[in-house]
């Protein structure tokens, strides 16, 4: 019989915790992200599995998948170095985009794009919930995920920038700046509209706008194809050139 | 009561071989995009609406949205003009690109980004179906797609590029060219590899890949982005500058 059996268990209650508000510790789920976690040097603080360490019941109330199989383990959320300390790459911003699926596309993104960090300001979705994880392919492990208010990314005071198609066509900022995506049917919010420069993705008529992952994977390539180009003498000779 | 309530009705085997085939017929599914592609000027053979036209249990056989207000569109399929006949543009082609939710997301790029139209390939999910439809935002109403044989798209003799991280990190062709993108796991098949060239798009090391819709928002960005360069005097010589 499983360790585990009721609700009023405070190890369950903790888990509860951890899963609803991912204050300072994190709840991962399934064999294979947790392997990824511990692999990637985060702190274990208990690996729970379904039928032994918890019974099935209050297991399932807890996760997503409900094989046999599974399991999900308690993290104690990684520290991060400020976001902002590096002027020599860019930070993302996630202004309320709500679709996990599309938080964790762009995390990976970021990853691939040698973005510093992703900020997450309110009304974004869970970055370290079960679909955003999926959806990262793991690149959540190792890109430093903060959530900050409106007010505490505008006081930092960098450059900021949105896709907007009544914006001018230029290129991304290739280092020093927030690029922030908005929300998938309204854009980004009044505040950070205001202060931010609009960058609009040269496209047809054909269509309105992109979706935002799409948006994200065209500036975040090309602000680090820029970045590269300028690391790179004889690359960074022709980035001048144009 | 409704006009139809049997399976075996003529004009409920028509719609079900509609959906099954999508040869000359085209079922499309929803108020919004019935009413969107008879602006766009496709040609309604039958508009049927729920518990009206069709009884409620035959109409939710068909649909996969089951509101009182559903409505499915019975169309004549477009005729498009050949899309190897413009060398000015780029087709894009799937290669058994499977989530239908990436081929509606393709094909929206593909009209953002101003391509001939798209060439599904075997094994690709179905443009038309409800799901793809939602995820092109509509723009499948505008964009001629076109089934064949990866043997009938090899005897049209283009030049074919594929995005895969073992390329060389060279920009996408801006003409007379097909982008194909592969499937969600193995990526194109053989027979297309062997024939294309590879372009690695620059990326850090910290993610495996980028999924496919996020290749091609790059890809197709970055060739509209060379393309629209030669068609403006002083933009066209900062480009051959690069």
């Amino acid at each position: 019989m499983a360790n585990v059996t009721s609700r009023q268990n405070p190890l369950y209650k903790r888990i509860r915790r951890a899963i609803d508000e991912h204050a300072d510790e994190i709840v991962i789920e399934g064999p294979k992200a947790v392997d990824d976690a511990i692999a990637r040097g985060w702190k274990a603080i208990h690996v729970l599995h379904r039928d032994v360490d918890l019974s099935p019941a209050l297991f399932d109330s807890l996760a997503e998948t409900k094989t046999p199989q599974s399991v999900i383990g308690l993290f104690a959320r990684p520290s991060f170095a400020d976001l902002f300390s590096d002027r020599d790459r860019i930070v993302v911003a996630l202004d309320a985009v709500q679709d996990p699926g599309n938080v964790g596309t762009i995390v990976r993104l970021a990853a691939a794009f040698d973005a510093t960090g992703v900020v997450l300001l309110p009304g974004s979705a869970d970055a370290y919930g079960p679909k955003a994880i999926r959806a990262s392919v793991g690149a959540i492990l190792t890109v430093p995920v903060v959530s900050m208010s409106r007010e505490e990314l505008l006081a930092r005071d960098w450059p900021l920038f949105v896709a907007d198609g009544s914006g001018k066509a230029i290129d991304p900022p290739s280092r020093g700046a927030v690029i922030v995506f908005g929300n998938e049917g309204g854009g980004v919010s009044h505040e950070i509209a205001e202060c931010a420069t609009k960058i609009a993705i040269p496209m047809t008529k054909k269509v309105e706008s992109l979706n935002v992952a799409a948006s994200a994977a065209i500036l975040l390539a090309r602000s680090y194809a820029l970045r590269s180009w300028g690391r790179t003498p004889s690359s960074a000779r022709a980035a001048k050139q144009r």
